[in-house]
């Protein structure tokens, strides 16, 4: 038996591949927790022995190429053909566990979109690729997220809050590296013109091409081009396509010269035209931009952190995913201000002991499984850079359970510096593994001292913070003392321009001047618009000693960004599920959504009655909820309300009208139904809503309702 | 004594006049509400009296000349001399009053920047104008007043809440009459390009040169233009220019010819450039293309509400008024669709009794001050057009009270037909005095069936509601009857179309072949590629009668519009003031911003010695906080809690450290203090964030504590 840990990093490989290979998504299913015991099945374990002893072996000659020195592009190609045997097991696996339990996105999908979670923007003109609304429950549901993100990292950590511009003018993203940087290669169909993401074609063709012929001679070269995509250049990516012909996918026309595409919306600010900028491509940069205030806000003292939720824009090439993919998404960012020399957390020892799947850069390369372990334990043997990383990596893991991600579809991947962005020294992504494949929904980098220090070059403000120095520093000053008389007898009018440039030259300035001094025997100072020739006597340099209390340094930055979208739809993905045992009810759907955390503040109340009970007490208390009088029957209400994934409901009925006035609520996972009287209900719904009790509480104080749902009396 | 409500109706026309003639807000002073009783001081009237007498007269001018129908331009000329003369009365109350209490906005815009509420954006790279980013206090109290939007109109009314792209497609906008209709004209200094709203341009400089002249005569064509101004067309505006020979302001350069300026921000969404589109110049289009599956969501049922929160985007041609006038803004509309022939509203009865300031359009043409009704009298009295537009009216009214905008500094303004938007119908703008003038904080308008049959126009869907009728409606209809077999004998192949096609028409269709058989015994039918000759005895054209048991309608739209960033202007100058007897108080600021609405989510908190009691505590409550441990005195951290708004604040000092363990909990406007046990502050807290007890409860459970804020001892 292999130690459980083991099995779902296998796992975790495993469902790494369908990111890289898209014909798991075609297929519809995910590996669901369950499957971790099926995969132990001893007829499974027949088929995947021989595979798994293949794989060591590869493993083996993988490391002995790299032990003996030997050339990195033959060190890759093994590791190729080992990750092929590797998707080979992978593959067998899936087949094994696919039948078990799978989630039907097309369904889901289906749901989500019926009953308006969300769905394309501007539908009824025909739609924009990469543009979502949010209807009723999907925005109630985004909010919630975003107040449970709220009371987790702003209340819980004392951020400090920020709501900063969208429009962004272009200096600021120069500055920051996005004008020049943030693009992708793009190819165009030179008769229709569609576009593609160049590495998308590219990777879709080599990946059909493997899959076709799986002989690792042949497939040499072409895994040799997998492995080095992400930092192909344009003219890489040009020989490739012509190489291998590749085509319009749609089409099959020839494609023309790749091109950068910047991902980034330009704008024009202000009528005159002059005025460039962008639609900003994260949060982050409006926290940069105000460092020195938000330092001044927290009394100029470090580490502290400041947030910002809000939305970004991206021009995605050709956006297909759902909700995964989008040109308009909400993020929410935090950047942690840290002297870089203390990066120790003071709350790190109360997070030491969360246990999470860590997928490393090194196992990424060396074709090993991700490995389960604590963020202690990470911190401890530098797979994670720094106490400050790692704490941070630990409360977005908490934020994601609390929230309805599913642990055994997270995991934490470290970026491999080729996909590193420009300004992180450490970088890791939570993922959540859905039928997407494995998608980023956090990443949380350390980015150093980047932004800070590009934005103090491109606009001359130094964003530093002071540090108070344990004792006085003394330190080096040298200054340059003119002999002024000497000066206005030689230099007259100019005398005074002389003097003064001469006494505020910097230390470097003065050190220059004594090195003319000392090899030629006189000086050239400039004046600006006139240069004047100085001789060895006419003023001293001297050195001295100054006390030095503080010293001024740029802080690094830790940073959580959040896919508010991406979460969501792993939350989605994970909670969804299709009823078991669903005869009695013979309504038109049964999938739901059991999604606890996000919907308790929305109760759905229904009223065969509305004149019995006023449901005005819940709106006084702040709790969300809709009557539904249709004349549907109670059973096909229930599964309306089921469906937008409501908790709780309540039914007035005939039964209402007696006395004391009662009236049903019923709890959505368990269906299971209580009486309660319709004085005492409000404060009973508050109280759910607000977490004070739960449901079995409820069963408790009050009499079961055993009435079924199909047949209640009307 | 004239009653209250026609002095304060008065003040509003004076406030009013302060939004014509700027010089007014660079005096920094408004009318506070106390003015009301100093303005009956005696000695005022006596100057005030013959004034009001000669209004009183030329009143009476203005009705005669209407009552004899004399020409339009005779009377509005007469309206603008009443006008001057109703000026010169504002003035003088304005100069009596003036000095009783004002607002500095200087001081106050000084502390909102250096306290961090909000800044210019991207200040260290020079700023834009028309961008503002929100710092710590200043995004808790947005979040704030949008929780409490939320529960008050989304919750309370059970609206559907969306969450809808800012990205919006070319067509849609045309559709909705942006891409032609949202612009205003444009000047530009013909030296150096700066740009100039003509309108404003013209405006300023009528103004100066009234101001300079103040005698009817030569005054008159000048209040002419005034008059107009609102629907000038750029020959008009390049006329006016040309006439009276206006420069540029700032450098006294010639102008440009006036040019339309659209002011919505273009974009290209996706790599192609074929795909253009806008950043959304309102949220409203967003909930009017998802009408169909907002309609669903409500059971197709008709009157429901949808709501949005969301930035929007205008690109002002030159932005100088702060938070009052910028480029990127979040908005909070709310559309409610209701049946155009069904406006009362079911619970108008609740707010038929607030009390408020309405200045109509007519008041406004005759030069007659706002007056004071209650909403259910301005509905009954048609100044108000229904039900739906009045409860909407009231619930804005109750709303801006909640979050503190002072009652005698707001006032419900009716547009004037040369100012409605294109598709209103009836509109009302909530106001509120600030030293900027009245501002624009909420449109509410019954914008009629525009949106919607313009979106069905532009795409084809149908966006209707069905409604049934009270009884089945005989409708006539019209259907058209082939002699089949004439027509196969006839048209052989072409039989079978030709009797599709006759099959199908519709009814006006059938009446026109009706037509042509009558007057020239045969008719033409176009099957699309080719046109057949039919006789009159080849078809029947049947009328008969049909009951239909719904009917479709095109709702009606009734939109109270929110501007955030203006409500919370509105409320940082009603609530700023500048405490009185603050000798004892060192410190170096002692103005201070009283909200305590806004603020009573965020708990500050001061630790000298931060080792004796855990905040721990009221995190784990959901209460925001921040720690004060910095070396400065405990007056100069309460002065600095007092800037940012902070209402509570905890004080751990010496005595903590004794048994009972205990702290000082002190409250921001009174300054009283009590000492709290330090386990029963979290709750305490708790209760007071939560508005379960208030601060006079607070005072009678503990001691009170007496020590001097400036001499604590430590």
């Amino acid at each position: 038996m292999r130690p459980l840990c083991g099995v779902l990093a296998n796992i975790q490989l495993i469902c790494r591949r369908f990111t890289v290979k898209e014909k798991f998504s075609r297929k519809r299913q995910v590996l669901l927790s369950l499957k971790i015991k099926n995969m132990q099945n001893p007829s499974f374990e027949e088929v995947l022995v021989p595979l798994r002893k293949l794989a060591k072996e590869q493993g083996n000659t993988v490391q002995k190429l790299k032990d003996t020195n030997a050339p990195a592009a033959e060190i890759q190609k093994a590791i190729q053909a080992l990750k092929l045997t590797k998707e080979s097991i992978a593959e067998k696996e899936q087949e094994f566990a696919s039948n078990i339990m799978k989630v039907d996105r097309f369904k889901m999908e289906d749901l989500l979109k019926r009953r308006f979670f969300y769905d394309q923007s501007f539908a009824i003109y025909g739609g924009v690729t990469g543009l979502y609304d949010y209807g009723p429950v999907g925005c109630a549901m985004k909010a919630n997220l975003l107040q449970i993100w709220r009371n987790h990292f702003i209340i819980e950590e004392n951020m400090l809050e920020v709501d900063c511009s969208m429009l962004t003018p272009e200096q600021v993203l120069m500055a920051s590296g996005h004008v020049d940087r943030f693009c992708d290669y793009m190819v165009k169909d030179v008769i229709n013109g569609e576009c593609f993401r160049a590495d998308h074609l590219i990777k879709a063709h080599v990946e059909k091409v493997l899959n076709s012929k799986k002989s690792l001679e042949t497939c040499q070269e072409l895994t040799d081009i997998l492995a080095r995509l992400d930092g192909f250049s344009g003219e890489d990516i040009a020989n490739v396509i012509k190489k291998f012909q590749i085509k319009s996918p749609t089409t099959g026309n020839n494609l023309s010269e790749p091109v950068p595409f910047n991902l980034m919306f330009g704008i024009q600010i202000g009528p005159t035209g002059l005025s460039r900028g962008f639609l900003r491509p994260e949060t982050a940069q409006g926290i940069f931009v105000n460092f020195k205030r938000l330092l001044q806000f927290n009394q100029g003292k470090l580490p502290f952190a400041a947030a910002q939720i809000g939305n970004s824009f991206r021009n995605e090439i050709s956006p297909r995913q759902g909700l995964i993919r989008v040109r308009e998404f909400t993020m929410a960012e935090i950047e942690h201000f840290v002297d870089p020399s203390e990066k120790a957390h003071p709350k790190f020892h109360r997070v030491a002991n969360e246990r999470m799947v860590f997928f490393s850069a090194c196992n990424q390369v060396d074709g090993n499984p991700p490995s389960c372990l604590t963020i202690g334990e990470a911190v401890r043997d530098k797979l994670v850079a720094n106490e400050t990383l790692g704490y941070y990596i630990a409360r977005v893991y908490q934020f994601l359970l609390k929230v309805g991600v599913d642990p055994n579809k997270l995991r934490f991947r470290q970026h491999m510096s080729n996909e590193m962005a420009h300004y992180a020294t450490d970088c890791w992504d939570a993922e959540c593994y859905t039928t997407h494949g494995w998608i980023e929904c956090v990443g949380i980098a350390d980015r150093s001292c980047y932004d800070l220090t590009q934005h103090s070059k491109a606009t001359g403000v130094r964003l530093v913070a002071e540090k108070r120095l344990p004792e006085p520093r003394q330190v080096e000053m040298v200054r340059c003392v003119p002999d002024k008389r000497s000066i206005w007898l030689k230099f007259k009018a100019n005398g005074a321009n002389i003097i003064k440039t001469l006494e505020n030259l910097d230390k470097e300035a003065c050190l220059h001047l004594q090195k003319q001094f000392e090899s030629t025997g006189h000086a050239i100072v400039d004046l600006g618009d006139k240069c004047f020739e100085l001789e060895n006597n006419i003023c001293k340099i001297e050195k001295y000693m100054k006390a030095e209390h503080v010293e001024e340094i740029v802080p690094s930055v830790v940073e959580p960004s959040f896919g508010i979208g991406r979460v969501l739809y792993a939350i989605f993905e994970h909670s969804f599920r299709v009823r078991d045992n669903d005869e009695q009810r013979t309504v038109r759907n049964s999938e739901f959504v059991n999604l606890k955390i996000l919907c308790k503040f929305f109760i759905f109340s229904i009223f065969p009655f509305p004149q019995s009970w006023h449901p005005d007490a819940l709106r006084t208390k702040n709790i969300s909820h809709k009557v539904d009088d249709s004349s549907g029957s109670i059973g096909r209400r229930y599964a309306r309300t089921d469906e937008i994934a409501i908790p709780f409901a309540i039914t007035v009925d005939f039964d209402s009208l007696l006395e004391p006035h009662t009236a049903t609520l019923r709890e959505r996972d368990t269906m299971h139904q209580v009486r309660v009287p319709l004085s005492e209900l409000p404060t009973v719904v508050e109280d759910l809503s607000s977490g004070k009790v739960v449901w079995s509480d409820v069963m408790k104080m009050y009499p079961v309702f055993e009435q079924q749902e199909g047949t209640v009396k009307k």
